[in-house]
């Protein structure tokens, strides 16, 4: 969603990747954005998310970008994905269209369940829309490891999605006037 | 407290907000203050803290902030929340007029317990005023989700808010004269 | 391998060192490189490494530059390393001419295995040259205190060499135009 | 010691300090220092640590700086307190002539002991002045919630301190010509 919109320039891409045989999983924080308020302050205005794209594979190391299908995880789930221990399950609902006339057309799940053996996870993608009467599911198995880089990967990510990364960089200019400071 | 004295401009408001049926929990850390001190350092002059905002409901997704009740973590509660494991219960308790004249006259205690089925939490303040003979108390529900987030979020403000934040950023000018550094 | 390539000024070099009675190990992050793609936004093009450099002794508290064996750790395997509990072990295999004409000629394994008394661990880089029919092997013992550095300054590291740490620092500049922020 | 040389402006003073009945603790991190290299980088010149500065109390609230005692934790000894679970005992040992003529004649222990409850440990800190022929201990006693907040500080810190703070913000400059990176 938050890709469809014009982007100014100064950002910077740097996906992580994880390509399996039958799909792709690629995973990017999308920063929130602020608003201006008096007197010369910021108030958040979107929140920020972690973007999860997944897409099927069309072959050998290729993967089909136009099939791709977004799920967009917020704080909280956020919170939900980095506090699950190695046993738990997760699912989460989406409606894109959530609070409109379009409501209920698209229904997204995403389903993160552990292997059996504990080597790792599912994370699995259904994204039913009634309209057009597509069931789509991408899969894509998580190691230990990969799942290891999103739980430090989401922790480090979740205060700056929450906004919380500007709040530590503001100066309190009574107190700090003539100096500079990082 | 802080809310209430002349807000300098450059402030970033990006507030954590959990909505629930009957009330509201808003969570923001608050920056410490600094001193000017010879030769041209800073010393921590008011401590930051992790300020909890409650507000009851007054109708659906609806809160009354005329009448909500604040909670300011120290940096040890904060601790004390983030080193709390899924079966242990929490219980902070403020004066906000402690040393003064007023000392007593307002009792405000924090607590939080697990739910039995190890779900989440309840967040319950308890506001006793015994001049006005009041007796506030408004219980938020946090899921185990959200509590992850607050855990994630607290842990990052921590250092800020003790004012390390500022420690990592200076920067030896005898050494590094001549280099522009981050 | 990075050492090699031409270096621009304004680096800081801080490796962490583990000097030991028979060997070394000496680490530190290598942060990936960005390329210009438009309109005036940055692509990571080079992933980030920890790079683990091995040294054997040759005499008390002396070890051979010229005798180093490099291992350059990808974000996966980092993932993979914080989460090691106590008693796990891991291994790691790198080709360093994957992909080449000259694939499978070198073969570099890293070992990573508990004491049994769980005071430590054990890093072995076997580094095995078919063409030249060497193979070294160097081992550097690990205490629980070391290891715990690594955990921490790993977890720290992971989000810089994805290109997450950039991600953070990127401003929406329509929103914040005319205010300066951190 | 780090104290007692001449300080350049610009610098930030934020200690965490714990007052209790018979002594306090105030704890401190201090970055390293870095020297210019060809061709215009830094290499790391003098090690960073977490300063502990214990202080005998002199009456109610009162403590005597004049009788203080420093101990200064290496990056390694942080790891280990940052790893130590709520069953565990740590002892540090510190010579702060290591390697000069007086080595042996000033000996530093600290000693961190969980209470038998697991309400919080005891952080000893002997000092033994064989020429002086003294022999100063001070012991602090630290609650769950104070050692959680230093372990989250140390976690923090403990990056910093190794220089790998610095790692973070450089910039290759090839790459990112014209655009302005935070």
């Amino acid at each position: 969603q938050r890709r469809d919109t014009p982007k100014p320039s100064g950002r910077v891409f740097a996906p992580y990747a994880i390509f399996k045989g039958k799909a792709a999983l690629s995973i990017e924080p999308c920063l929130p954005t602020f608003a201006k308020i008096e007197p010369g302050n910021l108030r958040i205005d979107r929140r920020g998310s972690v973007m999860m794209t997944f897409m099927p594979s069309i072959g050998e190391r290729k993967y089909d970008w136009a099939k791709k299908q977004l799920f967009a995880l917020s704080a909280t789930e956020v919170g939900s994905l980095i506090s699950m221990d190695s046993s738990e399950s997760s699912e989460f609902f989406h409606d894109p269209s959530m609070k409109s006339s379009n409501a209920g057309q698209v229904r997204k799940s995403l389903s993160i369940k552990p292997h059996a053996d504990g080597s790792g996870y599912f994370f699995s993608l259904t994204v039913n829309n009634s309209l057009l009467k597509t069931n789509d599911r991408i899969v894509v198995p998580v190691t230990k490891a990969e799942f290891a880089v999103m739980k430090t990967a989401f922790s480090f990510a979740l205060p700056h999605i929450m906004g919380w990364g500007r709040l530590t960089g503001q100066v309190d200019t009574a107190a700090t006037q003539g100096i500079t400071l990082h």
